[in-house]
């Protein structure tokens, strides 16, 4: 895409993926959020998933392998973003042993804690999935 | 491969891997570190190379992004190592776009700090690439 | 407050502020911790309160807030003190679109995850004011 | 600002403000930055400065503190902007006595380590200051 | 040791010392995470036992503090490796001031919420060891 | 020491001991930082060397070879401090090599990146002890 052509309707390009991925999603921040930080829902669709997630030049599955990479590297903290983006990552195509490969790795930069417990998220995603699959 | 094959000669598969991206590293590394911290280059080289590089599952340049997408979003002080890891991507076959790209989505998760920072970073990386190549 | 000032009696103006905002703080510090390492209660109280929290120059308010945007940033680690500290800014007088706002912007520093993982913690401190409250 | 407000014209009311206190800043990161990601100057403007500087609710003064606290806090590797932000701090009126207070204070929560290296790069603003004035 | 005999038999040494420490400690971890990363538990067992943690030079107990005092001052996302560490650090002969009094010192790099964090956690270990010589 | 007598004249304490390992230092400070934070030279040194470093329970060594490995997890942010610690971890008698020792496990739980990085800021230190004997 040209530099335009990304900048061009972020939101409605934003809200067409979130609805694709994780259907009311919108409505879902805005009635949590929206009254303490007005547009708060909007902002999270218009930049994450139209300014970020939109833009091409790699594929979906490589980037959500790097968004799982980077969020267990950075530790604990990010437990539930993780896990999101697990979910995300199987619905694009990535298996559980390539997740957890990545997740892996990320003990020689994020060391053997961060690794661990991001495993351990990963397999309640992995769980759940087969919970619902049964 | 299987947990026995993966864990046979790790030492040699790591070895036979650091020559190839990086022709010298277990010398280098033994004449700077081993008189402190005796068997330091030969850990690196089983573990790092032999014992998480080699695993296969997943190609070579997916893991280098991962690996280049947590480093950023770790923050500045992975420099040197973010700079190793986005030239042995480009070795790979990753473009200055994809590795520009991945770098990019991390102000998501590690901030606009560590974004910018981290692509300053790959910059220097690929000028370094232009001069050698003029 | 000259420097002299600062450093006269800095239990006594730190016990006076911890009485004053969270009264009984110093015998539930000591009665939990102090077995382990003497003296740590009386600490917390010198240190934190006497010789930082008092110190003027900034406003309650101000200071609060800058407190609640280091938290935040520094990711999902340090809840239980943002919630602490969320609700001390709410006793000098900071809204709650404030206290929110503050967080928001710590998207851009400590990346999405950080945020709302921080404002989901402050939206805890608030429900149990108007549970308190109702 | 409703939430409807907060968002029209985030680009037009981001580049008025970048331009106010950053002039040329976007011309700056498109010429290095935007070959490599493709519109990146434009999503800083839009989303930095649009989306979140300018929403209002907390001022100016109060909203900067609360970054450098931040950025203070998250330790060295974000040095460059912090700096930054202590120039915008300054610009709107915060003295070197607040601005120093507030990054004194991140040693409960950042460290040590953290506070001295922000505070010496605080100073650095500072000493640049005087060199321009003089 | 020399060099070449650090490296003998890493995984031979790795599982006579998590034998001693941790019985059954591979097996377990070969249940839960094997299936999807092969031979993580032997890298474990070889790496972090064999390769790091029967090195000499430093002894048990001043290696576990040291674990300990890195552990707390990485903040919260490290909490049950945390508490393995405190209660393998009590194994080789710390006492529980000892413990508390590293984690105390915590606070000077990692922040105060680091600590009281790290604190609590170790009281819980300290809690567990009381309940099972009741 | 009792809970009564760590906290007498902590900052008579405190001075001396940093009159011993690092004479000067809080003139040092003083001339550096008191005009713009007031008092912040006498908190350092009745704080970190007075309520922290002189508690005792465990010996200096030990208690500095926990800081250096804490210091080293925590990432290249706090170089200069680290060198500081490994300097006075020499001063009270710790060699080279259990110096090293204890940055390479750390590693484990802080990543390579941050082990190679403090392992080179320690280098640094060692060369200019042999600069100063040469």
């Amino acid at each position: 895409m040209t530099s335009e052509a990304l900048h061009t309707d972020t939101y409605a390009r934003g809200k067409a993926l979130s609805e694709q991925v994780n259907p009311g999603m919108e409505e879902a921040l805005q009635a949590r959020y929206d009254a303490l930080v007005p547009g708060l829902s909007r902002t999270i669709v218009d930049v994450a998933y139209g300014q970020f997630y939109t833009r091409g030049t790699v594929d979906e599955k490589t980037r959500l392998l790097a968004t799982v990479a980077a969020l267990a590297a950075l530790g604990g903290q990010t437990r539930p973003q993780l896990k999101v983006n697990v979910a995300s990552a199987r619905a694009v195509g990535a298996t559980r042993e390539e997740i957890s490969e990545i997740i892996f790795q990320m003990a020689l930069y994020g060391g053997l804690p961060s690794m661990i417990n991001a495993l351990n998220a990963a397999i309640e995603v992995f769980e759940a999935e087969e919970a619902a699959d049964g």
